[in-house]
């Protein structure tokens, strides 16, 4: 297959992709936004998330700050403001924000190194701990623990879930495909032998 | 928070998740099938793909087998079969197989040391390639090379994309909430300067 076929291909195969945008700035407070569909879950005590990013091109930026400042920001990307957070990925010299660019706005909190999208209906900051390379294809995998979270609190249920889809959050497939959800169902945890029923904890 | 209401707050963070089962063997053919929400893209070239165990827990059979056998597969979970595929996280145990037990059927090739679930409609199947542990919370990212695609040809379009909405493959958000997907566009790719138009590279 061709590259291009080839990279479409490819990032099918996975399934549906979270789009979250990461908002980092260098030490002269030079704001970087840009858009990731590999933003990963890696448990729950202590909260660390991860991502992979490609040094050799656009995350640069991102990486570079994240280096420096070791905190950055995750944000969900929804329905309204999918097209703008898409185009965070284009190449914009360094000198420019993508914020400007793309026309989000920034969002600080006085203890965070890096920026917010104001935009984002649930978003997060995150301390950098590690970064793990992986020399088999030369990407890194960057793991952080998120440390402060902003969120609605009416789509927290009782039980803790997050009703991202009450939020618009969309997901991704392939490269380029953004999607909306519709909730089949919620089900309980699994034990040998009993079907698992359909839970409803519903906002208090 | 109480443990579990963590785990479903924080497990909601990272947005839309891939819902797919990976299969396994023992050197005895004795099947395996747990269903993972961490599948990840790696890279297109080289064809790598990644996910998070924890070895401490029901992940490991499919553990102990991916490191004997060097294979697994990886299978979409559509929306007429996710609470089998969600059943897959009860606690069997090993020698029980959770084909018979959830109602999923094996698929083999010749060449896998694996089996596949019949009833997904995009699978694949992987050589493990490395382990890579992540002291930080002892759990293991498991990256592997794609190497069959078992995939109706139909929809895959004319840039290689993909269509895992029509296949009704399904996300997963939090812990346990299963959704369908509705696609807003997919969006050119991003240059500076020109806002992404809708691309549409429908099937032959």
């Amino acid at each position: 297959m061709p590259t291009r076929q080839r990279a479409h291909f490819i990032n099918s195969l996975s399934g549906f992709k979270s789009a979250n945008l990461i908002g980092t700035q260098d030490v002269n407070g030079q704001t970087n936004l840009a858009i990731f569909s590999s933003v990963v879950h890696l448990g729950a005590s202590p909260a660390l998330v991860g991502f992979i990013m490609r040094p050799d091109n656009n995350d640069r930026h991102t990486l570079d700050n994240i280096s420096m400042s070791k905190q950055y920001t995750i944000n969900q990307v929804s329905a309204d403001f999918y097209e703008k957070a898409h185009q965070t990925s284009a190449r914009y010299p360094r000198e420019k924000s993508e914020f400007d660019e793309v026309g989000l706005s920034t969002f600080h909190l006085d203890s965070i190194n890096a920026p917010f999208v104001k935009e984002s209906r649930l978003k997060y900051a995150v301390t950098l701990k590690e970064i793990l390379p992986i020399p088999l294809n030369n990407t890194l995998f960057v793991i952080g623990e998120i440390t402060d979270v902003i969120c609605d609190q009416e789509v927290i249920e009782n039980d803790g879930y997050i009703d991202i889809e009450s939020l618009q959050t969309v997901s991704v497939s392939g490269l380029d495909s953004y999607h909306t959800s519709q909730r089949l169902s919620r089900l309980s945890y699994a034990k040998p032998n009993i079907n698992p029923h359909e839970i409803n904890d519903k906002l208090k």
